[in-house]
């Protein structure tokens, strides 16, 4: 099996993952519409291309909040990397830091913020952050991440409650007994995430604020209104995502939102995207459309399930050449 | 076999009924063009969910015509629930007041109004009335419904013919010998109708009208010019409906006509739809496209024929749960 | 197997017809674009139905240059009837006649217009014609249907040359041996249609109206261009058509074509349409859009197909049945 | 097996070729967006028939640069004809002087410049080229063409590097031993291509210009900026061109592209078109937007499949045909 393009991985983590695992990193809410439309969405948008520009020397390198990354593709928070590869996110860790790129960590790993640090010293790394009913359990975390080195926090917005993933209620997925989400004290009850608060609001982004001097960036937003209710409350960064798709069913795909939150944001904060990039030339469209930088979630969670750290590693390569590829034909 | 989501019951359903009972359920008119249009059309609306709203505390209760019920999903009048279960519209009658919301009692049902009341005293109820030729007889209806304590009387306004619906021709549909439309003196024949009078006009309303105090509620509106005539006849509510897609095919999707019809009755009555609701977020659709409510027609027969009044609890349950869940992640 | 709808009749003419003559009547040009198109068009075109009018009563009738018929439906010219029943047109004929509607019997029909005339005395028909190389000709048929009580000529105008049908090429297609074009005195060797004359223009139908003092109805106007010309010309009415597809392939779907036409033509001649027509709220469709009655082509050789004169007769009556139920559901 | 439409010769090419060959010619970038588009969006662009008119007589020879072909089709530049026929472009060569068209042929060919002139003396050729690191190489091979009486000079704009095409990654696609490309002096490594020189400009026309009297023609503009531009550089021609979907995947459609550089060339220069031209009604579409000639890549290949110099002369005659039908029954 030759991995050519991203679509190999995918089919190889289908075949090989557990069901319940491959289930559980695919799932979309309801019908999947929006995990599907985040990708379709792509597809409707045609390239302009321009021919005989030199295009044989190009830099992909980029800046996001002031870290050089070797090009615009970073790996989004998920959960669980034990469900794809052993090492789990110390995998993605590494991997990351082989690539020169950012690692968003998420809250539900299943090795600890430690763990992923000291696999991968020195890669570039930002903290995930779902705000729990115990504050001082959400506190605690963000101070150990500062602490770690990581250099970003990244506040979930879209998951006041779990959205509706029916293959996961159908096969009752919970976390094998030898799997844990370690950087939570007490054993992690999947399907309820009853700790999560649901009573967040901007005004919490303050108390984050007041915890760290990391810059905060909010995942999860889709809409003009938001992206300015985010500027003003003082975030350094967006994330425009729904999540893959896994949350509300049937709102935007994330790069028709990007294109009013980008308008919205008029430059003051640095915008990013997730959700439905496959491919070089979805970078492409991106950040030819504001964003600063994209985020892979499932394509990472492939590239694991394929061969650990090296698996990621190939699938960002691909991503890598892709894009390059597509700059230089696109002119 | 896991009751994840509406779909699973359908599929129930359409596994256990005799084939000429869920054909008769599915059926549409002509093409099924408008049956399935119905469905169709909610998926092509895109929600724009706002985030880090406080919904640790949600209220979903809301009133019809002055009661309050407790979500708002109520059963649409569909016939001949008997061929869905034994007990027929008296396991409905339990369902609804057990879930606490509003059952619309059918001149076809295969119960007596009489057995629906006692199978569920105090549930509120509205009672739906076809205009017969025999004028007498209807009269009758309605002064029983009033007198059983049937709150609402909802006239259906699409049928002054039965629409064409290829499956019932093709299997020679009609009720089995034991059951009967017990509401109506003589035994019933399925397939002419013949006794539903054609002539009906907006006049009848007034007629209508002077037999009873009961609210009327008419059925089957989608237009804004017979949304403004039923308005100034005097009724107390619409029901935009195209019965399902049973009756004339390729007329408008009926979320698609909620709209103008919101916007024609300017508040001046409640305005309720049906058809095509299979996920709480349609649910949510509906009453952010103007809706007061929203009534289940094949879902509840689904339920019905899965495991009687619990079956259609389980499907109220799930969609109140999704609709719950669906006004959290829209904000 | 019951015949409930005009696709029953399609599904058994394609089992049970020999295949070159399914594939003969079911040819469209090219990739078939403009014959699926005339379907799926009417598909796009919605109702805006009204309730609660009194349609306890309908006339359906109407007239076509001044001659009534009992509903607007009649037969499209189409050749070779005896391909699908032995009789062929005669049995066209004889059914048009009980159904009081009106029959335009083709130039390629496998019976004379003498045994047309026999077959069904005092029947409403037109004559179909196409201008040869050889005018005699053509102005000794036109005599000949004039004097055989032919009430109009419906020049075809879309065939200066045939069509390219990929099956009818594939298939070698051709007469059997025991059929003849017998309006034509010398053998007819379909595929070349050498005799057709190219060189026909506007200019023709003065020439025509020497000829005859028959009406003269065009059939293949597709543009308010050539509406406005056949007006000018003094043609007595317009048949919007594009051969159901099989001459020019991706041109507009007739119902599409129809909007245009009919705005051109302001009420100075009257205006037709065929191809596409397979339910009953089609026709409703046509005469919504400012049709005066539609045409037939295919279903009327499938209902030939199925049982002769009979099996078009239920065809008719379907579609009769069918219409008059749109009309009153939709108020 | 009767060969009847261009489809049916690529059916047989799908059938016969070596799997490689198949894939390397069908091959389109990434997801083949492109490469499929070119051909949907012909069907999207309906006629508007014009009825009448004397289409008895018509002349469907064109000239392109001054030089007179059989109708407005040509053979567009494609590599590697041995892969479908011995002959390789010998045959091609033939078939395009057999039929009085004019053939490009690419600097990938494999046969020598040669032997293609050698070949068919005396016939309308242009000679495709890509600008090598070696500019002497690419001079050389200018002044070669020029030499032996190629008429055009035909610039690919579009390849500074090769698309991602992922059959021909996973096929590990190279000529097979005994092929070569000849007219470059040493063995051809298919998949690097690295002697493409990537910091072309739109300077190097000018460099073009000092080489050759030949008229230059740019392939592969797809907007009227680079239409704009090319016409500022002196070119005579334009081929609007997305290499048949093998390079920048979701670019547009060429037939879309069309009409915005035919707008912004404004008669200047001669513009023509390739991609996705299956049916003489594209080529009548293509002229109708204003292009003075198409060109054919895949369906030539598929020709020379089926039988060499004959076949490919049949796929001509089938558009020929197709195309003079189509203005016939076009008006």
């Amino acid at each position: 099996m030759s991995m050519v393009c991203l679509s190999d991985f995918e089919a190889y983590a289908k075949k090989y993952l557990p069901k319940i695992a491959w289930d559980y990193f695919a799932a979309g809410a309801d019908d999947c519409t929006t995990r599907d439309e985040n990708i379709l969405a792509y597809k409707r948008i045609r390239f302009r291309p321009h021919m005989l520009r030199d295009v044989s020397v190009m830099d992909i390198r980029t800046k996001i909040l002031g870290s050089e990354i070797s090009f615009p593709v970073g790996i989004a928070p998920t959960g669980f990397h034990q469900l794809a590869w052993p090492d789990g996110e110390k995998s993605t860790a590494r991997a990351a830091r082989a690539m020169n790129t950012c690692y968003i960590a998420s809250t539900y790993s299943t090795c600890t913020l430690e763990e992923i640090s000291t696999a991968a010293p020195g890669g570039l790394r930002w903290f995930q952050l779902y705000i729990h009913r115990n504050r001082a359990a959400s506190q605690q975390l963000v101070q150990r991440a500062e602490a770690l080195g990581f250099q970003g926090l990244v506040l979930t917005a879209d998951l006041p409650y779990t959205g509706k993933r029916r293959d996961d209620v159908r096969n009752g997925f919970r976390l094998p007994p030898h799997m844990k989400v370690k950087n939570l004290e007490r054993a992690f009850e999947v399907c309820k995430m009853s700790f999560l608060d649901p009573s967040v609001t901007w005004n919490d982004i303050y108390w984050l604020q007041s915890l760290t001097r990391l810059p905060i960036i909010i995942k999860g937003i889709l809409t003009r209104e938001d992206a300015e209710l985010a500027v003003k409350h003082g975030v350094q960064g967006i994330i425009v995502s729904n999540h893959g798709g896994r949350q509300l069913d049937e709102g935007p795909a994330t790069i028709d939102a990007l294109v009013e939150v980008v308008e919205a944001v008029r430059g003051r904060v640095e915008v990013y995207v997730d959700g439905g990039i496959r491919k070089g030339s979805d970078v492409l469209k991106a950040l030819a459309l504001g964003a600063k930088c994209v985020f892979i979630g499932r394509p990472a969670l492939w590239g694991l399930a394929y061969k650990g750290e090296e698996g990621l590693q190939d699938v960002l390569k691909i991503l890598q050449d892709e894009f390059r590829l597509s700059m230089a034909l696109a002119g």
